[in-house]
């Protein structure tokens, strides 16, 4: 049995599960699907995720599984990357979801708009310029959450650090300064050093 | 040792704790906090979380933990609301992701504007019909996720209905119609007849 993972390259959200897979050393078989040419759009794929999306993991005998978050949850089950103890595994999951709401809507779409699709500053107008105040906004609570901290949670490098680092270490690539937040800096350096750690954009 | 919530009663995301809470048979002392008048941007607030949101849990000796999802899967850990079996589990995280992702960002957003800071859609314009396009796209796939399906996951009650659940119910308080959504108006009614299901807006 193994698994089959839908995914985009430079998709941050795909990163998070091909990290995690990585770190576990749990070997899949990747299918590259075109985001910006609608391949996930298609019948045949809305079949697979209603919500038509990647990443999508294929489990076999079980099914789909939807929402990277999701997915690196169910990979990272009983393994260092996920804490056994409810209070340090409750903060991996505030992590992840403030990641959802507040970080990857505004920094990840900036890059989408400018680095993926190739759109102008001048095109996006206002709309560019609100995701990056968001984004902002967010980076500086994450650079406030790794005061006196190596790691997001449990002093440990978590699936939080992966969730985390996914969009925020290419947020330069939608014109976005990392100039700003020394602990940010500092903290990615760290979660590049992790062994079997990769580039974003490799299978 | 209780819970203290910090919440603010309107609040789909806090009605999500409260709901759990009240199916849990858990007590907490609920701290109300008028986010229409800025009282999670204050520095004392900014200090229990740098993100400035409710819900908000303090847990004696442990801290605060922010993020609805995060919270409801905390106190839900080892009962009934969060299954056992990994792929199970699995599930509900998914929902939950889409939730955060797809659903509270518009069908949430949609309802603040118009009922909590009364705002006419000739004021919010194009974003307003964005929003409700997104908001609609969201529910289809709800629906969808409903097809030949009592509950979400697993055929039993969970977190995943009771996170889908408080913003869906309330969405005609934006404006928005579930009468294109049969399947979802029938799972209402089954979440609404839970035991010890409780109304938004109640502690």
């Amino acid at each position: 049995m193994q698994y089959t993972l839908y995914d985009y390259l430079p998709s941050g959200n795909g990163y998070k599960v091909r990290l995690t897979a990585k770190y576990l050393n749990i070997p899949y078989r990747l299918v590259p699907v075109d985001i910006t040419r609608g391949a996930t759009r298609t019948p045949e794929f809305l079949a697979k995720n209603a919500n038509g999306k990647i990443p999508l993991l294929e489990i076999p005998g079980r099914g789909f599984l939807a929402e990277s978050h999701a997915i690196i949850s169910f990979l990272a089950e009983g393994s260092d990357l996920l804490p056994g103890d409810a209070w340090q595994r409750a903060n991996v999951w505030q992590w992840l979801c403030f990641e959802q709401y507040n970080l990857e809507p505004n920094v990840a779409t900036v890059r989408f708009w400018v680095k993926i699709l190739g759109k102008t500053a001048a095109e996006l107008g206002e709309r560019l310029t609100e995701k990056i105040t968001k984004g902002y906004e967010a980076l500086a609570v994450l650079e406030r959450g790794l005061e006196d901290r190596e790691f997001l949670v449990a002093d440990r490098f978590t699936l939080a650090d992966i969730a985390l680092y996914a969009y925020t270490h290419v947020a330069p690539e939608g014109g976005m300064s990392l100039e700003a937040y020394p602990k940010i800096r500092a903290w990615m350096t760290r979660v590049a050093a992790q062994p079997r750690h990769a580039p974003i954009g490799t299978a």
